[in-house]
Protein backbone atom coordinates (compact mmCIF):
# COMPACT_ATOMS: atom_id res chain seq x y z
CA UNK A 1 0.00 0.00 0.00
CA UNK A 2 1.18 3.52 -0.58
CA UNK A 3 2.10 5.87 1.99
CA UNK A 4 -0.37 8.73 3.05
CA UNK A 5 2.60 10.53 3.28
CA UNK A 6 6.38 10.16 2.84
CA UNK A 7 9.33 12.73 3.80
CA UNK A 8 12.98 13.18 4.45
CA UNK A 9 13.41 12.18 8.67
CA UNK A 10 16.59 13.98 9.79
CA UNK A 11 18.33 12.61 12.94
CA UNK A 12 19.56 15.68 14.52
CA UNK A 13 23.28 16.07 16.58
CA UNK A 14 21.57 16.25 19.72
CA UNK A 15 18.86 13.45 18.90
CA UNK A 16 21.86 11.17 19.94
CA UNK A 17 22.27 9.44 23.16
CA UNK A 18 25.06 8.37 25.46
CA UNK A 19 25.19 5.12 23.72
CA UNK A 20 26.01 6.74 20.14
CA UNK A 21 22.88 6.57 18.42
CA UNK A 22 19.12 7.96 18.49
CA UNK A 23 17.69 8.11 21.73
CA UNK A 24 14.71 5.88 21.34
CA UNK A 25 12.47 8.02 22.21
CA UNK A 26 12.97 10.50 19.43
CA UNK A 27 11.33 8.11 16.89
CA UNK A 28 8.05 8.95 18.80
CA UNK A 29 9.23 12.88 17.70
CA UNK A 30 9.57 11.79 13.90
CA UNK A 31 6.90 10.00 13.74
CA UNK A 32 4.45 13.25 15.20
CA UNK A 33 6.93 15.13 12.90
CA UNK A 34 5.58 13.16 9.63
CA UNK A 35 1.83 13.64 11.15
CA UNK A 36 2.06 17.22 11.38
CA UNK A 37 3.87 17.61 7.85
CA UNK A 38 0.77 14.81 6.16
CA UNK A 39 -1.77 17.17 8.37
CA UNK A 40 -0.40 20.12 6.73
CA UNK A 41 -0.20 19.18 3.32
CA UNK A 42 -3.67 18.05 3.14
CA UNK A 43 -4.79 21.52 4.31
CA UNK A 44 -5.82 20.59 7.77
CA UNK A 45 -2.94 22.49 9.78
CA UNK A 46 -2.63 20.83 13.35
CA UNK A 47 -2.17 24.57 14.64
CA UNK A 48 -5.58 25.51 13.59
CA UNK A 49 -7.16 22.53 14.77
CA UNK A 50 -5.95 23.49 17.95
CA UNK A 51 -6.71 27.59 17.62
CA UNK A 52 -10.66 26.88 16.96
CA UNK A 53 -10.77 24.72 20.32
CA UNK A 54 -13.83 22.66 18.63
CA UNK A 55 -12.35 19.01 18.51
CA UNK A 56 -8.68 17.63 19.21
CA UNK A 57 -7.04 13.91 18.80
CA UNK A 58 -4.75 13.32 21.51
CA UNK A 59 -2.79 9.88 21.56
CA UNK A 60 -3.94 7.09 23.78
CA UNK A 61 -1.67 4.88 22.57
CA UNK A 62 2.03 4.51 20.72
CA UNK A 63 4.24 1.89 20.09
CA UNK A 64 7.82 1.31 18.30
CA UNK A 65 9.75 -1.34 17.53
CA UNK A 66 13.48 -0.98 16.73
CA UNK A 67 15.03 -2.59 13.30
CA UNK A 68 18.45 -1.33 13.23
CA UNK A 69 20.10 2.07 14.50
CA UNK A 70 19.10 4.93 13.62
CA UNK A 71 22.75 7.00 12.93
CA UNK A 72 23.44 11.00 12.97
CA UNK A 73 24.66 11.65 9.33
CA UNK A 74 22.88 9.39 7.81
CA UNK A 75 19.56 10.19 5.72
CA UNK A 76 16.26 8.13 6.33
CA UNK A 77 12.98 8.54 4.84
CA UNK A 78 9.97 8.17 7.05
CA UNK A 79 6.37 6.51 5.55
CA UNK A 80 2.93 7.54 7.03
CA UNK A 81 0.12 4.99 6.67
CA UNK A 82 -3.48 5.08 8.18
CA UNK A 83 -5.74 1.96 8.64
CA UNK A 84 -9.50 1.68 7.87
CA UNK A 85 -10.54 4.58 10.52
CA UNK A 86 -13.18 3.62 13.22
CA UNK A 87 -15.90 5.88 13.93
CA UNK A 88 -14.06 8.18 16.24
CA UNK A 89 -10.98 6.81 16.60
CA UNK A 90 -7.81 6.04 14.07
CA UNK A 91 -4.83 4.25 13.81
CA UNK A 92 -1.67 6.03 12.18
CA UNK A 93 1.64 3.53 11.44
CA UNK A 94 4.96 4.70 10.50
CA UNK A 95 8.42 3.13 8.96
CA UNK A 96 11.90 4.66 9.07
CA UNK A 97 13.94 2.70 5.95
CA UNK A 98 17.24 4.21 4.76
CA UNK A 99 17.86 5.01 1.54
CA UNK A 100 18.75 1.20 0.59
CA UNK A 101 14.79 0.72 1.82
CA UNK A 102 15.90 -1.02 4.89
CA UNK A 103 13.65 -0.40 7.85
CA UNK A 104 15.28 0.91 10.98
CA UNK A 105 12.16 1.75 13.27
CA UNK A 106 8.55 1.17 12.99
CA UNK A 107 5.49 2.16 14.94
CA UNK A 108 2.05 3.38 15.49
CA UNK A 109 -0.19 5.85 16.79
CA UNK A 110 -3.39 5.57 18.28
CA UNK A 111 -5.57 8.61 18.37
CA UNK A 112 -9.09 9.73 19.62
CA UNK A 113 -11.22 12.55 18.47
CA UNK A 114 -12.64 14.56 21.36
CA UNK A 115 -15.26 17.11 21.51
CA UNK A 116 -14.18 20.04 23.35
CA UNK A 117 -17.48 21.08 24.43
CA UNK A 118 -18.47 17.61 25.90
CA UNK A 119 -14.93 16.35 26.43
CA UNK A 120 -16.11 13.04 25.16
CA UNK A 121 -15.41 10.92 21.96
CA UNK A 122 -16.81 12.44 18.73
CA UNK A 123 -17.39 10.83 15.59
CA UNK A 124 -14.51 11.56 13.08
CA UNK A 125 -14.66 15.10 11.25
CA UNK A 126 -15.13 15.05 7.71
CA UNK A 127 -11.79 16.79 7.28
CA UNK A 128 -10.15 14.45 9.17
CA UNK A 129 -11.78 11.27 7.81
CA UNK A 130 -10.67 13.01 4.43
CA UNK A 131 -6.75 13.68 5.63
CA UNK A 132 -6.51 10.23 6.61
CA UNK A 133 -7.82 8.69 3.23
CA UNK A 134 -5.54 8.43 0.70
CA UNK A 135 -7.87 10.18 -2.02
CA UNK A 136 -7.17 13.70 -2.31
CA UNK A 137 -10.41 16.03 -1.07
CA UNK A 138 -11.55 17.45 -4.77
CA UNK A 139 -13.21 21.06 -4.72
CA UNK A 140 -15.95 20.40 -7.53
CA UNK B 1 3.82 -6.94 43.54
CA UNK B 2 5.88 -4.15 44.44
CA UNK B 3 7.80 -1.89 42.37
CA UNK B 4 11.27 -2.57 41.97
CA UNK B 5 12.10 1.14 41.92
CA UNK B 6 9.96 4.19 42.22
CA UNK B 7 10.52 8.02 42.32
CA UNK B 8 9.29 11.39 41.63
CA UNK B 9 8.25 12.04 37.89
CA UNK B 10 8.74 15.56 36.63
CA UNK B 11 7.24 17.18 34.18
CA UNK B 12 9.40 19.97 33.00
CA UNK B 13 8.13 23.35 31.41
CA UNK B 14 9.57 22.92 28.10
CA UNK B 15 7.92 18.72 28.24
CA UNK B 16 4.62 20.73 27.17
CA UNK B 17 3.25 20.86 23.38
CA UNK B 18 1.20 23.09 21.30
CA UNK B 19 -1.96 21.42 22.60
CA UNK B 20 -1.03 22.22 26.55
CA UNK B 21 0.14 18.60 27.90
CA UNK B 22 3.24 17.09 28.31
CA UNK B 23 4.01 15.87 24.86
CA UNK B 24 3.33 11.85 24.50
CA UNK B 25 7.12 11.10 23.26
CA UNK B 26 7.95 12.66 26.87
CA UNK B 27 6.99 9.92 28.52
CA UNK B 28 9.54 7.89 27.19
CA UNK B 29 11.71 10.06 28.56
CA UNK B 30 10.73 9.74 32.24
CA UNK B 31 10.46 5.48 31.67
CA UNK B 32 14.24 5.86 30.40
CA UNK B 33 15.03 7.85 33.42
CA UNK B 34 13.38 5.80 35.73
CA UNK B 35 15.76 2.76 34.49
CA UNK B 36 18.59 4.69 34.75
CA UNK B 37 17.82 5.48 37.89
CA UNK B 38 17.18 1.99 39.23
CA UNK B 39 20.05 0.51 37.40
CA UNK B 40 22.56 3.15 39.35
CA UNK B 41 20.52 2.47 42.84
CA UNK B 42 21.07 -1.04 42.03
CA UNK B 43 24.98 -0.54 41.76
CA UNK B 44 24.98 -0.92 38.02
CA UNK B 45 25.20 2.89 36.23
CA UNK B 46 24.50 2.68 32.94
CA UNK B 47 27.21 5.04 31.75
CA UNK B 48 29.63 2.36 33.65
CA UNK B 49 28.16 -0.34 31.41
CA UNK B 50 28.80 1.88 28.40
CA UNK B 51 32.12 2.51 29.51
CA UNK B 52 33.50 -0.95 29.49
CA UNK B 53 32.01 -1.41 25.85
CA UNK B 54 31.50 -5.60 27.18
CA UNK B 55 28.02 -5.68 26.28
CA UNK B 56 25.17 -3.21 26.05
CA UNK B 57 21.32 -3.83 26.05
CA UNK B 58 19.22 -1.88 23.46
CA UNK B 59 15.50 -0.89 22.82
CA UNK B 60 13.90 -3.52 20.34
CA UNK B 61 10.43 -2.51 21.43
CA UNK B 62 8.82 0.45 23.22
CA UNK B 63 4.93 0.83 24.01
CA UNK B 64 2.87 3.64 26.08
CA UNK B 65 -0.88 4.28 27.01
CA UNK B 66 -1.69 7.64 28.07
CA UNK B 67 -5.00 7.42 30.50
CA UNK B 68 -4.96 11.03 31.71
CA UNK B 69 -2.98 14.05 30.94
CA UNK B 70 0.44 14.20 32.28
CA UNK B 71 0.37 19.02 33.32
CA UNK B 72 3.20 20.98 34.05
CA UNK B 73 3.06 21.87 37.92
CA UNK B 74 1.20 18.45 39.08
CA UNK B 75 3.19 15.79 40.73
CA UNK B 76 3.85 12.45 39.60
CA UNK B 77 5.50 9.26 40.82
CA UNK B 78 6.69 6.41 38.15
CA UNK B 79 7.06 3.01 39.39
CA UNK B 80 8.87 0.47 37.67
CA UNK B 81 8.57 -2.88 37.67
CA UNK B 82 10.14 -6.07 35.39
CA UNK B 83 9.09 -9.10 34.35
CA UNK B 84 10.56 -12.42 34.62
CA UNK B 85 13.35 -12.30 32.69
CA UNK B 86 14.02 -14.17 29.16
CA UNK B 87 17.53 -15.83 28.64
CA UNK B 88 18.84 -12.81 26.48
CA UNK B 89 16.06 -10.36 27.12
CA UNK B 90 13.76 -8.89 29.83
CA UNK B 91 10.97 -6.52 29.74
CA UNK B 92 10.64 -3.20 31.93
CA UNK B 93 6.89 -2.10 32.94
CA UNK B 94 6.38 1.52 34.24
CA UNK B 95 3.48 3.53 35.62
CA UNK B 96 3.14 7.43 36.32
CA UNK B 97 0.97 8.02 39.36
CA UNK B 98 -0.49 11.34 40.64
CA UNK B 99 -0.18 11.75 44.31
CA UNK B 100 -3.84 10.43 44.62
CA UNK B 101 -2.25 7.12 43.00
CA UNK B 102 -4.61 7.74 39.50
CA UNK B 103 -2.95 6.37 36.58
CA UNK B 104 -1.99 8.89 34.03
CA UNK B 105 0.36 6.47 31.53
CA UNK B 106 1.20 3.17 31.60
CA UNK B 107 4.13 1.50 29.29
CA UNK B 108 6.58 -0.94 29.00
CA UNK B 109 9.68 -1.51 26.92
CA UNK B 110 11.72 -4.53 26.18
CA UNK B 111 15.73 -4.97 25.82
CA UNK B 112 18.01 -7.40 24.61
CA UNK B 113 21.62 -7.98 25.75
CA UNK B 114 23.99 -7.43 23.29
CA UNK B 115 27.78 -9.25 23.23
CA UNK B 116 29.60 -6.69 21.99
CA UNK B 117 32.14 -8.89 20.75
CA UNK B 118 30.00 -10.80 18.26
CA UNK B 119 27.50 -8.40 18.19
CA UNK B 120 25.04 -10.59 18.93
CA UNK B 121 22.38 -11.35 21.24
CA UNK B 122 23.94 -13.24 24.98
CA UNK B 123 23.06 -14.35 27.89
CA UNK B 124 22.35 -11.80 30.51
CA UNK B 125 24.92 -11.17 32.86
CA UNK B 126 24.45 -11.92 36.28
CA UNK B 127 24.65 -8.26 37.57
CA UNK B 128 22.33 -7.25 35.03
CA UNK B 129 20.08 -10.50 35.85
CA UNK B 130 20.11 -9.51 40.10
CA UNK B 131 19.43 -5.33 39.15
CA UNK B 132 15.95 -6.70 37.66
CA UNK B 133 15.01 -9.19 40.67
CA UNK B 134 13.58 -7.71 43.92
CA UNK B 135 16.13 -9.48 45.84
CA UNK B 136 18.69 -6.77 46.37
CA UNK B 137 22.12 -8.62 46.09
CA UNK B 138 23.50 -9.12 49.15
CA UNK B 139 27.53 -9.53 49.67
CA UNK B 140 27.88 -12.77 51.92
CA UNK C 1 27.74 35.56 48.17
CA UNK C 2 25.68 32.52 48.50
CA UNK C 3 23.51 31.38 46.30
CA UNK C 4 19.69 31.81 46.14
CA UNK C 5 19.35 28.58 45.18
CA UNK C 6 20.95 25.18 44.45
CA UNK C 7 20.45 21.80 43.37
CA UNK C 8 21.39 19.02 41.88
CA UNK C 9 21.98 19.05 38.00
CA UNK C 10 21.93 15.88 36.22
CA UNK C 11 22.83 15.10 32.57
CA UNK C 12 20.43 12.65 30.88
CA UNK C 13 21.08 9.74 28.84
CA UNK C 14 19.57 11.34 26.57
CA UNK C 15 20.85 14.84 26.90
CA UNK C 16 24.47 13.52 25.20
CA UNK C 17 25.31 14.56 21.45
CA UNK C 18 27.05 12.79 18.87
CA UNK C 19 30.32 14.52 19.90
CA UNK C 20 29.78 12.39 23.22
CA UNK C 21 29.20 14.98 25.56
CA UNK C 22 25.89 17.18 26.76
CA UNK C 23 24.54 19.12 23.96
CA UNK C 24 25.47 22.86 24.45
CA UNK C 25 21.78 24.18 24.34
CA UNK C 26 20.85 21.24 27.03
CA UNK C 27 22.41 24.01 29.53
CA UNK C 28 19.33 26.10 28.78
CA UNK C 29 17.18 23.40 29.84
CA UNK C 30 19.06 23.07 33.66
CA UNK C 31 19.13 26.55 33.73
CA UNK C 32 15.67 27.04 33.42
CA UNK C 33 14.86 23.77 35.95
CA UNK C 34 16.79 25.58 38.58
CA UNK C 35 14.71 28.75 38.08
CA UNK C 36 11.37 26.79 38.05
CA UNK C 37 12.83 24.59 41.21
CA UNK C 38 13.40 28.66 42.93
CA UNK C 39 10.22 29.57 42.41
CA UNK C 40 8.42 26.76 43.79
CA UNK C 41 10.32 27.08 46.44
CA UNK C 42 9.70 30.14 47.35
CA UNK C 43 6.12 30.04 46.95
CA UNK C 44 5.74 31.60 43.56
CA UNK C 45 5.36 28.21 41.16
CA UNK C 46 5.57 28.98 37.36
CA UNK C 47 2.38 26.74 36.76
CA UNK C 48 0.21 29.26 38.89
CA UNK C 49 1.79 32.28 37.78
CA UNK C 50 1.07 30.68 34.31
CA UNK C 51 -2.61 30.02 35.30
CA UNK C 52 -3.44 33.63 36.68
CA UNK C 53 -3.04 35.45 32.98
CA UNK C 54 -1.88 38.87 35.11
CA UNK C 55 1.63 39.10 33.88
CA UNK C 56 4.75 36.76 32.61
CA UNK C 57 8.20 37.56 32.55
CA UNK C 58 9.33 36.08 29.14
CA UNK C 59 12.98 35.79 28.36
CA UNK C 60 14.71 38.71 26.42
CA UNK C 61 18.36 37.47 26.37
CA UNK C 62 20.29 34.28 27.03
CA UNK C 63 23.99 33.16 27.12
CA UNK C 64 26.51 30.49 28.45
CA UNK C 65 30.08 29.68 28.50
CA UNK C 66 31.68 26.32 28.33
CA UNK C 67 34.53 25.60 30.60
CA UNK C 68 34.88 22.08 30.91
CA UNK C 69 32.20 19.36 28.95
CA UNK C 70 29.09 17.94 31.26
CA UNK C 71 29.21 14.07 31.06
CA UNK C 72 26.47 11.57 31.06
CA UNK C 73 26.82 9.56 34.83
CA UNK C 74 29.29 12.53 36.30
CA UNK C 75 27.32 14.47 39.66
CA UNK C 76 26.95 17.88 39.33
CA UNK C 77 24.98 20.99 41.08
CA UNK C 78 23.55 24.17 39.86
CA UNK C 79 23.72 27.06 41.78
CA UNK C 80 21.35 30.52 40.94
CA UNK C 81 21.81 33.99 41.97
CA UNK C 82 20.41 37.02 40.92
CA UNK C 83 21.35 40.53 39.88
CA UNK C 84 19.70 43.61 42.31
CA UNK C 85 16.50 43.52 40.03
CA UNK C 86 15.92 46.63 37.65
CA UNK C 87 12.10 48.48 37.75
CA UNK C 88 10.67 45.52 35.12
CA UNK C 89 13.36 43.44 34.40
CA UNK C 90 15.81 41.16 36.07
CA UNK C 91 18.93 38.75 35.39
CA UNK C 92 19.44 35.64 36.41
CA UNK C 93 23.15 33.94 36.89
CA UNK C 94 23.76 30.27 37.03
CA UNK C 95 26.60 28.03 37.15
CA UNK C 96 27.23 24.07 37.04
CA UNK C 97 29.87 22.65 38.99
CA UNK C 98 30.92 19.03 39.38
CA UNK C 99 31.76 17.67 43.54
CA UNK C 100 34.99 18.60 43.65
CA UNK C 101 33.54 22.55 42.40
CA UNK C 102 35.31 22.86 39.38
CA UNK C 103 33.25 24.51 37.05
CA UNK C 104 31.71 23.41 33.94
CA UNK C 105 29.00 25.67 32.61
CA UNK C 106 28.18 29.22 33.86
CA UNK C 107 25.51 31.41 32.05
CA UNK C 108 22.57 34.37 32.23
CA UNK C 109 19.45 34.90 31.82
CA UNK C 110 17.31 38.21 31.28
CA UNK C 111 13.32 38.28 31.85
CA UNK C 112 11.30 41.24 31.68
CA UNK C 113 7.85 41.51 33.90
CA UNK C 114 5.44 42.01 30.95
CA UNK C 115 1.89 42.71 31.73
CA UNK C 116 -1.08 40.74 30.04
CA UNK C 117 -3.98 43.64 30.04
CA UNK C 118 -1.79 45.82 28.11
CA UNK C 119 0.98 43.55 27.03
CA UNK C 120 3.71 46.09 28.07
CA UNK C 121 6.18 45.93 30.80
CA UNK C 122 5.11 46.52 33.99
CA UNK C 123 7.14 47.03 37.70
CA UNK C 124 8.22 43.82 39.19
CA UNK C 125 5.55 42.56 41.40
CA UNK C 126 5.99 42.45 44.92
CA UNK C 127 5.65 38.83 45.11
CA UNK C 128 8.23 37.89 41.99
CA UNK C 129 11.03 40.81 43.97
CA UNK C 130 10.85 38.61 46.73
CA UNK C 131 11.33 35.90 45.35
CA UNK C 132 14.68 37.16 43.31
CA UNK C 133 15.90 38.33 47.15
CA UNK C 134 18.29 36.38 49.62
CA UNK C 135 15.34 37.08 52.43
CA UNK C 136 12.48 34.77 52.35
CA UNK C 137 9.86 36.32 52.81
CA UNK C 138 7.73 36.45 56.19
CA UNK C 139 4.79 35.86 57.29
CA UNK C 140 4.53 38.08 60.64
CA UNK D 1 25.95 41.05 4.14
CA UNK D 2 24.74 38.03 2.69
CA UNK D 3 23.99 34.99 5.24
CA UNK D 4 26.36 32.29 4.27
CA UNK D 5 23.90 29.68 4.36
CA UNK D 6 19.80 29.96 4.84
CA UNK D 7 17.21 27.63 5.20
CA UNK D 8 13.49 27.31 7.00
CA UNK D 9 13.39 27.27 10.52
CA UNK D 10 10.48 25.16 11.96
CA UNK D 11 8.63 24.90 15.64
CA UNK D 12 7.78 21.94 16.37
CA UNK D 13 4.67 20.76 18.59
CA UNK D 14 7.08 19.67 20.71
CA UNK D 15 8.78 22.52 20.97
CA UNK D 16 6.44 24.83 22.38
CA UNK D 17 6.15 25.00 26.30
CA UNK D 18 4.00 25.79 29.32
CA UNK D 19 3.80 29.80 28.19
CA UNK D 20 2.70 28.42 24.71
CA UNK D 21 5.52 29.51 22.51
CA UNK D 22 8.87 28.02 21.98
CA UNK D 23 11.20 27.33 25.01
CA UNK D 24 13.83 29.66 24.43
CA UNK D 25 16.54 27.00 24.82
CA UNK D 26 15.12 25.46 21.58
CA UNK D 27 16.56 28.42 19.68
CA UNK D 28 20.20 26.96 20.32
CA UNK D 29 18.61 23.96 18.83
CA UNK D 30 17.29 25.95 15.29
CA UNK D 31 21.11 27.52 15.49
CA UNK D 32 22.88 24.38 15.86
CA UNK D 33 20.70 22.75 12.69
CA UNK D 34 21.49 25.37 10.72
CA UNK D 35 25.14 25.11 11.04
CA UNK D 36 24.75 20.85 10.63
CA UNK D 37 22.73 21.99 7.15
CA UNK D 38 25.57 24.69 6.45
CA UNK D 39 28.90 22.21 6.83
CA UNK D 40 27.26 19.45 4.71
CA UNK D 41 26.42 21.84 2.32
CA UNK D 42 30.06 22.69 1.69
CA UNK D 43 30.61 19.29 2.30
CA UNK D 44 32.65 18.93 5.04
CA UNK D 45 29.64 16.88 6.97
CA UNK D 46 29.84 17.37 10.85
CA UNK D 47 29.33 13.75 11.54
CA UNK D 48 32.58 13.03 9.51
CA UNK D 49 34.60 15.48 10.98
CA UNK D 50 33.52 13.73 14.06
CA UNK D 51 34.63 9.82 12.29
CA UNK D 52 37.83 10.89 11.70
CA UNK D 53 39.10 11.71 15.79
CA UNK D 54 41.50 14.31 14.32
CA UNK D 55 40.20 17.73 15.36
CA UNK D 56 36.85 18.78 16.71
CA UNK D 57 35.25 22.54 17.49
CA UNK D 58 33.40 22.77 20.75
CA UNK D 59 31.36 25.78 21.43
CA UNK D 60 33.12 28.11 24.15
CA UNK D 61 29.99 30.46 24.49
CA UNK D 62 26.53 30.84 22.85
CA UNK D 63 23.93 33.69 22.85
CA UNK D 64 20.58 34.37 22.23
CA UNK D 65 18.04 37.91 22.34
CA UNK D 66 14.94 37.15 21.99
CA UNK D 67 12.68 39.83 19.96
CA UNK D 68 9.38 38.27 18.64
CA UNK D 69 7.34 35.06 20.44
CA UNK D 70 8.48 31.60 18.08
CA UNK D 71 5.29 29.71 17.51
CA UNK D 72 3.76 26.63 16.46
CA UNK D 73 2.50 27.13 12.83
CA UNK D 74 4.22 30.13 11.75
CA UNK D 75 6.86 29.70 8.87
CA UNK D 76 10.52 31.13 9.32
CA UNK D 77 13.75 31.25 8.01
CA UNK D 78 17.19 30.77 9.90
CA UNK D 79 20.25 33.04 8.33
CA UNK D 80 23.70 32.08 9.49
CA UNK D 81 26.53 34.14 8.88
CA UNK D 82 30.42 34.17 9.93
CA UNK D 83 32.38 36.97 11.19
CA UNK D 84 36.18 36.72 9.82
CA UNK D 85 37.81 33.88 11.84
CA UNK D 86 40.24 34.01 14.41
CA UNK D 87 43.65 31.44 14.61
CA UNK D 88 42.01 28.94 16.17
CA UNK D 89 38.52 30.08 17.27
CA UNK D 90 35.03 31.46 14.86
CA UNK D 91 31.98 33.38 16.08
CA UNK D 92 28.68 32.10 13.71
CA UNK D 93 25.85 34.25 14.09
CA UNK D 94 22.02 33.87 13.51
CA UNK D 95 19.04 35.27 12.89
CA UNK D 96 15.08 33.79 12.69
CA UNK D 97 13.06 36.22 10.57
CA UNK D 98 9.36 35.09 9.64
CA UNK D 99 8.17 35.37 6.13
CA UNK D 100 7.98 39.42 6.48
CA UNK D 101 11.74 39.59 7.23
CA UNK D 102 10.54 40.62 10.84
CA UNK D 103 13.34 39.55 13.26
CA UNK D 104 12.24 36.76 16.39
CA UNK D 105 15.52 35.57 17.98
CA UNK D 106 18.88 36.03 16.75
CA UNK D 107 22.26 35.17 18.38
CA UNK D 108 25.95 33.94 18.20
CA UNK D 109 28.11 30.73 19.02
CA UNK D 110 31.75 30.48 19.50
CA UNK D 111 33.71 27.74 18.57
CA UNK D 112 37.24 26.58 19.16
CA UNK D 113 39.41 24.16 17.01
CA UNK D 114 41.09 21.56 19.47
CA UNK D 115 43.26 19.44 18.24
CA UNK D 116 42.28 15.61 19.53
CA UNK D 117 45.63 14.47 19.65
CA UNK D 118 46.96 17.03 21.90
CA UNK D 119 43.67 18.23 23.49
CA UNK D 120 44.81 21.76 22.81
CA UNK D 121 43.34 24.26 20.33
CA UNK D 122 45.10 24.60 17.15
CA UNK D 123 44.60 26.46 13.71
CA UNK D 124 41.80 26.15 12.22
CA UNK D 125 41.97 23.69 9.49
CA UNK D 126 41.99 25.48 5.62
CA UNK D 127 38.92 23.10 4.67
CA UNK D 128 37.16 24.73 7.87
CA UNK D 129 38.18 27.53 7.06
CA UNK D 130 36.57 27.55 3.65
CA UNK D 131 33.72 26.50 4.84
CA UNK D 132 33.39 29.56 7.17
CA UNK D 133 34.07 31.84 4.08
CA UNK D 134 31.78 33.34 1.54
CA UNK D 135 33.59 31.93 -1.17
CA UNK D 136 32.55 28.09 -2.38
CA UNK D 137 35.65 25.72 -3.02
CA UNK D 138 36.92 25.60 -6.52
CA UNK D 139 37.98 22.43 -7.99
CA UNK D 140 40.46 24.24 -10.23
Amino acid sequence: MEPLYTGPCTVRFQDIDAAGIAFYGRVFDYFHDAYVAHLAARGLPLHQVIARRSWIMPLVHAEADYRRPLRFGEAYRIELRADPPGRSSYTLRYRIVDLDGQLHAEGATVHVCIDLTTDRPRELPEELRAALSMQEERSG
